[in-house]
């Protein structure tokens, strides 16, 4: 905090631009910054502190699955690409080549790790003994698509993890790849606050080269959805595209099963979008670094004591990563706005009343609710505190995510809901043709998915579901109920 | 260690053929694999949890004295490079570049990313209170060199961190630079039991760019010197050509002074090639997952007793993260094999003799040396052969390096040292041609460093040191001791 620079705070409202909001609180809160590379990102230390949160909580729940870190090449041969027809046609225009460095090959740079790492599976695996497999790289990826960088939310390089696994059965593996996406549900809603919606995706926005895709959608303040993480059911066609079989105990030879999955340093921009504030960051207490900020409130007569205080407090604290500003050449004022802009999410203020009743004022970043607390309790307080704040900003926004969402029985309804900038439920036919029209009826509106909680119902319950509906848009049968948003 | 299937071992030994002995041993132990693109490596899981574990200790090492860690773009724009001339001519053989992807500019890929992360210093540094600046990165590094791999210790790309700092004085600048050589020195010795000599590197052999350059050196069992990690002080040279400067506490301009560093998965090679034997591989403790495997010794009569209590055996040391092999369709010696070749530091093996005696066999990986453990006091002795393994692992190579090093006083003592694959320690002009003329004759022996110990002493000590002395080759008077070596 001693490099703070830009005491200018942020200059529009969040309800007026968002988008402009978005762009100044991630860069004036330091989290990220603009490139020399058009279409690239630098993440700085304090967005990279969430990224590290956000990997250690994953590697801790894939590991406790069995799914070991690995590394492959960031480079993939163009005939790679192309054994897989589908996949070849979702990624081509995405991809970045290098110059002339394999005679014969180009090679592209990874969009997406499949092609690589199911050549190296096929020659790992034999046998039912070597199944499943399940393996997961953290990396760095590239997608040639944009020029117009939205820092953590849309970049041509970005970080991610791409897991990786093989099973003997399809059951397994569409087991597996739903509970991966519960994994991502976990990380979303557990440590960066921000609820999701679990879905299946429909025909059209499916992984290329998937069978199934799910995904987690959050939906974001300003009206758009946002995917958060994918997991596909792979089915058997990247194994029959790069041979990779196993002979089963009764020495036949069989195709495996396939999943992939992946979450990216996009998730940051979910949490910053989902509870940032017109005076700066505001996070979940799990993400932040230092939990809080002890702030001397200093006058001329009773500075050492107050200060001598403020030290000893911040031993006491230390559980929490207290920062301690004790900086003469700043005003209280000026450090509260700067803290309020990184987001440290609690602020302990002490001065010379505080002293005499052998208390602390806490100030909560995400509401501004002041409470006075006995330094006596201090340590146990706060912890209450913390584990409040964070609580209740899930909470608060899984409340706007409801709010937010409208069931529909028509088109009207739909085209006022997409207008107001909310998420719709409707009945859907499922038809590629008929969401491309509605994407261009709406300037942009697309399914986001078809609810597990709605897909998991028996197969009698959805036809009863379904009797007599059509489809919101085209009036046909109605197959699914699915959400639609604009999006991110 | 179900999905062993390379049953046969290693075919060569390490003394007849070291390249041909470490490609096997680190492919059959499943730490890294070869890649269809040329020059290219995979990491396998196991060696991978080494890459963890030498992360974790570094990054402690390092954030402990204030560096952040940070992620600055994959790509470089050419014209960044050729702002420091050194710099761009030390590189640009090795560099390969995105295919006609931006206008006007080529973009390379990161060979090291001192002028990309400096763009952005220079507009982040602005006074004296933003000194020293501290950053760090984990990432992948492409230099096109080769296109004969060798498994983590040349490929055309690899996994590194480098370090990049900021000060406002050269004292602190070059003072740090040694000190975060030193925490290489520490996971080396500490972590992977590999001894190093520390030094400075000669005018010829110093990182494009640098003022100095500090290296730690191992020394191969094969004779040949390994560099294992960099640090350097930068000066002023990249701080001029891209801008960087600092208002001081008198509001003057000045020009700060940087320092770089880094290690790379390369140091995995080096663990191998030092503690690995003709079985496979030889873990220190620090770097196994798995401290120690249990294998039952079963017969018929008394098979249920004795895998009742290798489970609970297996129970009671779980702070060791034992495997527990009870698989019935692989003999013990099938099983002895295996463990040997993945490196796992103890083998427990409970039989009924034992079980009557109520004790266990121990045996060290590194010699091969058993022991009769009580039950009673498993865990505490098991503790204690585990540390005095990772002692005396590094104790022998450090004997071994040490047997290895040879003073020499003249061209023919050099000669022979090198040609018996020793390490020559001698005294030296310090002049490029001298060196480049050594390296011609010999075949290839360069100077690896001039060791620290001996440039820490007062400068008279040197002087007293160098009295009369001649360099090794050229005749001329002697300015400094050095190593030279092979290497890879």
């Amino acid at each position: 905090m001693a490099k703070e620079k830009d005491e200018k705070g942020i200059t529009v409202k969040k309800e007026a631009d968002m988008p402009e909001w978005y762009g100044q609180v991630v860069v004036k809160s330091q989290l990220a910054d603009y490139s020399p590379i058009k279409g690239c990102m630098v993440i700085r230390p304090r967005g990279y502190a969430i990224w590290q949160k956000i990997t250690d909580k994953l590697n801790f729940l894939i590991q406790s699955k069995g799914v070991q870190n690995a590394y492959f090449p960031l480079f993939i041969p163009e005939s790679f690409f192309k054994k897989e027809a589908e996949h070849a046609k979702g990624f081509s225009p995405e991809v970045a080549w290098i110059a002339g460095k394999e005679e014969g090959e180009r090679l592209a740079i990874r969009p997406t790790s499949e092609t690589i790492i199911y050549d190296s599976y096929s020659k790992w695996i034999r046998s039912w003994r070597d199944l499943p497999l399940k393996m997961n790289q953290w990396c760095n990826i590239v997608r040639w698509e944009v020029s117009d960088v939205k820092l953590f939310l849309r970049s041509r390089e970005f970080l991610w993890q791409e897991g990786h696994c093989v099973y003997a059965t399809e059951k397994e593996c569409e087991d597996e790849a739903l509970g991966y996406l519960d994994d991502y549900r976990k990380v979303s809603e557990e440590l960066l606050a921000v609820p999701v919606l679990l879905g299946q995706k429909t025909e059209k926005e499916k992984f290329a080269g998937a069978k199934k895709t799910f995904t987690i959608e959050g939906f974001m303040p300003d009206g758009k959805a946002l995917q958060m993480g994918t997991s596909h059911n792979l089915g058997q066609g990247f194994a029959k595209a790069f041979g990779i079989n196993y002979t089963d105990n009764e020495e036949k030879s069989q195709l495996p099963w396939q999943n992939s999955w992946g979450i990216s340093t996009r998730m940051i921009g979910a949490v910053v979008m989902t509870h940032s504030d017109d005076k700066g960051i505001v996070l979940p207490p799990l993400l932040a670094e230092n939990k809080l900020v002890i702030i001397p409130i200093i006058f001329e007569e009773s500075k050492d004591k107050v200060l001598a205080e403020c030290k000893s407090l911040a031993k006491k604290l230390k559980e929490f990563s207290p920062i301690l500003d004790d900086r003469d050449e700043y005003t209280s004022g000026w450090k509260y706005n700067q803290y309020e802009l990184i987001g440290v999410p609690l602020r302990v203020e002490l001065g010379p009343k505080d002293l005499e009743k052998k208390q602390v004022v806490v100030v909560r970043r995400d509401t501004g609710k002041k409470e006075f607390v006995p330094q006596t309790d201090l340590s146990h307080r706060i912890t209450e505190i913390l584990s409040t704040m964070q609580k209740e900003m899930l909470e608060s926004a899984r409340k706007r995510l409801k709010e937010a969402t409208l069931e529909v029985a028509d088109w009207k309804g739909f085209l006022k809901v997409i207008n107001n900038r909310k998420l719709v439920l409707a009945t859907f036919c499922g038809e590629e043709n008929c969401e491309e029209e509605i994407k261009t009826k709406t300037g942009g509106a697309t399914s986001r998915c078809i609810p597990l909680s709605w897909l998991g119902q028996s197969e009698s319950q959805k036809q009863k579901d379904l009797a007599g509906k059509k489809c919101v848009h085209c009036g046909s049968n109605a197959k699914v109920n699915c959400y639609f948003a604009k999006n991110y």
